[in-house]
């Protein structure tokens, strides 16, 4: 069994969770990391790892996300892993979005903006045209470093604030259509393989 | 001005004539270059160039074409420069597009394959993909290196030729939605501010 692994703080629980049931049951697979991060902590966990760039499918893909919606579209990229990440969503069988009840709004765009992975040189082109789309861009600055922050894949981040009640769907194809950006965090096209698991005081639902 | 700059043997022929001008008729403009080729040889034109990383927009961008359908939809690509190109289509006010005869098609893929630039990582997945989409992809496969082609942004392509008479804008916006695909030669988007100009036996005519 092939496992495309997620990246970040709700993904780590599972990273663990995965790596104990592991050691205890013989657990056959190999993971497909979405990040850097992630790899570094699959290693250090030692789950035996696949490059993503030696498959062409994934059997379960299970990550976090930063908001969840009913119809199960998702904002993600806080962590500015979200191309890898849509890369496994994209190659796998079945996703499972792990969350925590912070993570459901009613509707996307309530408290995330969308992450925009752009080209270097087309940070100033593509800025215009999110404001075009009636987004407000904001260049993504990290630590570490001076500057902008940058991707595991050399590129730039714009956090793009779009009104919570925008039309989602169009906004997804307007930013697929632009050059110079190589992914966005809106998940839109993959509900129909997706279950959600909601952890909220000590409980769980699905949907 | 600033003056979008195209790549290949016509785009080539536009800065001899550019410089040309430039010497004897002092013309003030400034190029915004669409690859690293480009930028080589305006520089040695002596052409002053502005990254296009500080541009949000360009008045005129000037560039050939490897297919040119009457609706004045492109196939582009043959150089790997396609990202860079579309990103100055896209933040041209005008896009003069410039062919020899042979160039013309009565509808696009009868000639050439479509490029699709993709991140390493994501080949296999992406070959899937276009097949699923009823193409056949080829990695591209260069000459001063071994292996495949590396484009100027670091990544592969992967030449998906797909049937005469596919539905294009369908097929335009299946690629921009592949997680992974970074950009790639269809040019449907930008007919309301183009003119083709066809130049065949010595005449010139436009569209």
């Amino acid at each position: 069994m092939i496992v495309g692994l997620g990246t970040g703080s709700t993904a780590a629980h599972f990273l663990h969770a995965l790596t104990a049931r592991m050691q205890s049951e013989k657990l056959a697979f190999r993971g497909v990391s979405s990040s850097l991060a992630c790899t570094l902590l699959a290693r250090e966990m030692g789950i035996p790892l696949l490059g993503v760039g030696e498959i062409s499918r994934v059997d379960l893909y299970v990550d976090g996300a930063d908001e969840v919606a009913p119809d199960k579209g998702l904002i993600k990229g806080r962590g500015a892993a979200m191309v890898g990440e849509k890369l496994l969503a994209e190659a796998c069988d079945k996703f499972l979005v792990i969350a925590d009840g912070s993570k459901c709004v009613d509707t996307l765009g309530k408290k995330f903006p969308v992450p925009v992975e752009v080209m270097p040189g087309a940070v100033f082109i593509i800025e215009r045209r999110i404001l075009d789309l009636g987004g407000k861009p904001t260049l993504r600055t990290g630590a570490g470093k001076d500057g902008p922050v940058v991707t595991d894949n050399g590129n730039l981040i714009l956090d793009a604030a779009f009104p919570a009640g925008s039309d989602w769907s169009a906004l997804d194809q307007a930013l697929n259509a632009l050059p110079g950006v190589v992914g966005h965090g809106l998940f839109l096209k993959y509900a129909h393989k997706s279950t959600v698991l909601i952890g909220a005081n000590g409980t769980l639902r699905t949907f």
